[in-house]
């Protein structure tokens, strides 16, 4: 909820970033005329402007709201309200949409919410902004709130989508890294491959130890073993490729 | 990091959004030279703007970076990339900032970054947006993703800061609405209140249950108190108006 918004790229910035994050319902209060009718005619305005609720008051665009919040650059303006961090604040505003409607309101870009807007707040909610420079610019703030709101907690836990090379690959990949540098003169040795398997000089296990250190996916040391044969072959070794 | 931005507001909104959340290094790679310039001498620019370091190349401006992260709004256009929801990215990115630098990159607003771009990154970033409109506004972009790393995980559980009235406040507060309530006829009987609190009536009981649900914090509860009082006063009652 916007209240007297001044200008249009604010208010169109704010329906984008309700967009980007599945918000749906704009309602803005009193803005300057001229702004929310610029931002509407905006070129790739959103189409969720259009459908945009306009409202006299904040009393009224609260109406039908079981949860009020009020949106504060200051954290100790209000002390007869709460004040919430934006994160725990979120967690508030989730629990409490699964029964009723909660109305976030953002104010003016030079004057924030009034005290009389802020008197309809249940409490009053903090982006934690460094303390030097706690105002952000309107379409920022709406951004950074709804992230919050839509973000999963779950997902900064979430196992990594990287299927690892198998231990044969890398196998695969050390001897014939160890036949390439044989060959290029980087290593003395002539001894074939599946000698130096059994023997298991230091050398060789230097090399597979960076090979292990790379922590190669599937498809890169695919990638690799292709290169390495090519460099093998142009390196006119007139040893098999494949083992 | 910003690579081939277009649009000095965006350039200006990146820099607050920095400025806001405690990140000071801001470069930029071959910007298009209006617009930098424009933004740097914007009213109201941001210190940090004018301390930008500016570069040719991707390759220049992440040379002294230990890690190097692309940002896209496309999940799955790279394959050949592990791509990170923020959620998890920030994590990763926290941590690695304890030993080295790390690049979070930005590309150009219509084309983001480039494959070559891409190449010079160690993995990709996507900001957790809906499927149907990916694409945020890049300050609207950077100000999530600098929220997302400045954000406190701790924040969210940390018990609220409300100093709750005492049961004595709210007894007194009972007491006195159940006088007011009989002043001014709402309920009928006119034993004193002293008297009631032996017999417990059901209507003190409800009304004591209604105060205590109100969640009144130490203050409200003296508010509420000098309300009464004054409402009480004007009732008429020739009662004493403290017990």
């Amino acid at each position: 909820m916007l209240v007297a918004t001044r200008n249009p790229l604010n208010i169109g910035a704010a329906a984008r970033a309700m967009s980007n994050f599945g918000f749906f319902h704009l309602r803005v209060v009193n803005p300057y005329e001229l702004a929310f009718r610029e931002a509407r005619s905006a070129v790739g305005a959103e189409p969720l402007l259009a459908r945009a609720e306009e409202f006299k008051t904040v009393a009224e665009a609260v109406a039908d709201c079981t949860l009020v919040i009020g949106t504060t650059a200051v954290g100790a303006r209000q002390p007869q309200h709460p004040v919430r961090r934006l994160e725990q604040a979120a967690r508030l505003v989730r629990k409490h949409l699964a029964s009723g409607r909660v109305a976030l309101l953002f104010g003016s870009e030079k004057r924030g919410l009034s005290n009389e807007d802020l008197s309809h707040c249940h409490w009053l909610l903090r982006i934690p902004t460094r303390e030097e420079h706690r105002s952000m610019n309107l379409g920022q703030a709406v951004a950074v709130c709804l992230y919050e709101l839509a973000r999963d907690p779950q997902a900064a836990a979430k196992p990594e989508k990287h299927i690892a090379a198998t231990a044969a690959d890398l196998e695969r990949l050390t001897l014939l890294l160890l036949d390439a540098l044989r060959s290029s003169g980087y290593l003395k040795s002539t001894t074939s491959a599946s000698q130096r398997r059994r023997s298991a000089a230091p050398t060789d296990e230097k090399i597979r130890r960076l090979v292990h250190r790379l922590h190669l996916s599937a498809s890169d040391a695919e990638l690799t073993l292709g290169i390495l044969r090519q460099i093998f072959w142009k390196l006119g070794s007139t040893r098999p490729l494949t083992e």
